[in-house]
């Protein structure tokens, strides 16, 4: 395993997943330093008081100037926007550390960004809440989950190298695809989900018999993601667009399937149906729940 | 409040809900005696030996001869045709016990049950999980949860107040209303909510990427309940039919003008209605997660 040599970090807009990675490197075996930039002080500010972060500056450049490795945490469209401003402040220079994102879509960022910079390798860790803010940040936010870097070919074997050893620190465990495999993969995974929380969401809202205040764990966990930032999630769904259409004509397939059986009252199809979901779902346990039963819930 | 003055309680079908009440009533300030009926020895033994129960029979009108209380915990197919059994029982006799049952459909109990009964109060207490057995028997189970009971006109008020006092034992509080304003509620707050569920979970399990393991939180989540008992869900679907499909139907409109929205690229219309699924799903917070993030989390 390479070991994560970097010594000053630089998050580039401090939130939920970058905070939680400042606090997971700070509770590691490595001993370097943090650094943040962002648009908000307020955030800043509190990072610095919760210990996520050593330092921080409003001006981009200098924390760029100092790091050694480059993490940017913003919403999918604000993330290449910010990525080419760090590649253009860069070029003058002979600085080159190496710079990656947590953008939960990777085509997009990459399209925005429209610079080649051999030291970028874009990445996504697959975790979050419902929660925003460096307020909720928490160490244990990546312990057991994957994390999926997309090299291009462009991109660097060190500095994909030194992308890995980080995560590492931080009880995640790496896979590579490509861009576009990523992308499709993740509509399927995350953004359509939370377009179905949403849409199952806003049906119990129109209902004038108020179902949700006579729900139980069923409902609980069927729109607790419905709870997350409407800024971000709009971002997602703008900048995923095609593959979260594609998931969703997938998804109506099978409510439409579904329906029909209901309408049918055929049990036959029904349990067959029901007993493919709970196999799958069974197979997949030890992937969505990864923790043990008694460890805290990072994920609310 | 009314005290529970029942000595002798029946559970007729031992599984995780009528084996979570027994659970709940042995753990209260409440000294009588549990015994148990159903047609499966195994889970009577194992309820035996967990101390959920005091004793059991195989024989119906054995138990329910003992009995001052009867719970029925079966499908909701079953329930019908056990209360029917039960009160046929009776009629021959002087004895008159109060008679509940759990089942998450109440027309459809009532009608199969076709007898009048003055002492039967339906019941539904609004807990549970994706396991089953009495295995998974918790004592905490309707701790701030709520059970509806569905007087009809032919109930006693007396057999009502003795229902709600042994509920009240359990942490759980009570609230009344109609069968078929039940029925239609529960279609909506947990019915459908399944059928969302193992729809995704079909959708995904059919995609060749098998996007689940690459799941997070968001899929944990929306899944779980896609575990749930296969026959038990055929049954709730065949039984709750009507009101069933009109819950569905209210979905597929929200996930088509969701998909519209997509489609369109119209974050304006997107961020509105992510917005209003946050404030709805906030106000509701108290009711989907009544324990404090401390407390074990027994809907799993």
């Amino acid at each position: 395993m390479p070991e994560f040599s970097s010594r000053t970090v630089a998050i580039m807009g401090l939130g939920l997943i970058s905070g939680s990675l400042a606090r997971a490197l700070k509770a590691s075996a490595w001993d370097g330093e943090i650094i943040a930039w962002g648009p908000r002080e307020p955030s800043l500010k509190l990072g610095l008081e919760l210990g996520a972060i050593d330092d921080y500056s409003l001006s981009l450049s200098d924390v760029v100037a100092r790091a050694d490795m480059i993490v940017v945490g913003a919403p999918p469209a604000s993330t290449g926007l910010i990525l080419r401003e760090i590649v253009d402040s860069l070029s003058d220079t002979k600085h080159a550390p190496v710079l990656t994102d947590l953008a939960s879509i990777k085509g997009h960022v990459i399209d925005t960004m429209a610079r080649d910079y051999a030291g970028f390798v874009p990445g996504h860790p697959i975790a979050g809440s419902e929660h925003s803010g460096v307020k909720y940040a928490d160490e244990g936010l990546f312990r057991g989950r994957e994390v999926i870097l997309t090299p291009l070919e462009t991109t660097d074997l060190a500095a994909v190298n030194e992308v890995e050893a980080m995560w590492q620190l931080t009880g995640a465990y790496l896979s590579q695809m490509a861009v576009d495999q990523h992308d499709a993969l993740l509509a399927a995974s995350s953004h359509m989900p939370h377009m179905v929380s949403y849409a199952l969401t806003r049906a119990l809202e129109k209902d004038p018999s108020d179902p949700m205040t006579h729900g139980g764990g069923a409902l609980r966990d069927m729109t607790r993601i419905a709870g997350s930032d409407p800024l971000m999630w709009t971002d997602i769904a703008l900048t995923n667009r095609e593959a979260l259409l594609l998931a969703i004509d997938a998804f109506e397939v099978e409510v439409a399937a579904l329906r029909q059986m209901v309408a049918d009252s055929d049990g036959d199809l029904m349990n067959d149906y029901f007993s493919i979901c709970r196999r799958h779902r069974r197979e997949h346990d030890h992937v969505l729940n990864p923790m043990t039963q008694n460890d805290t819930d990072s994920t609310g």
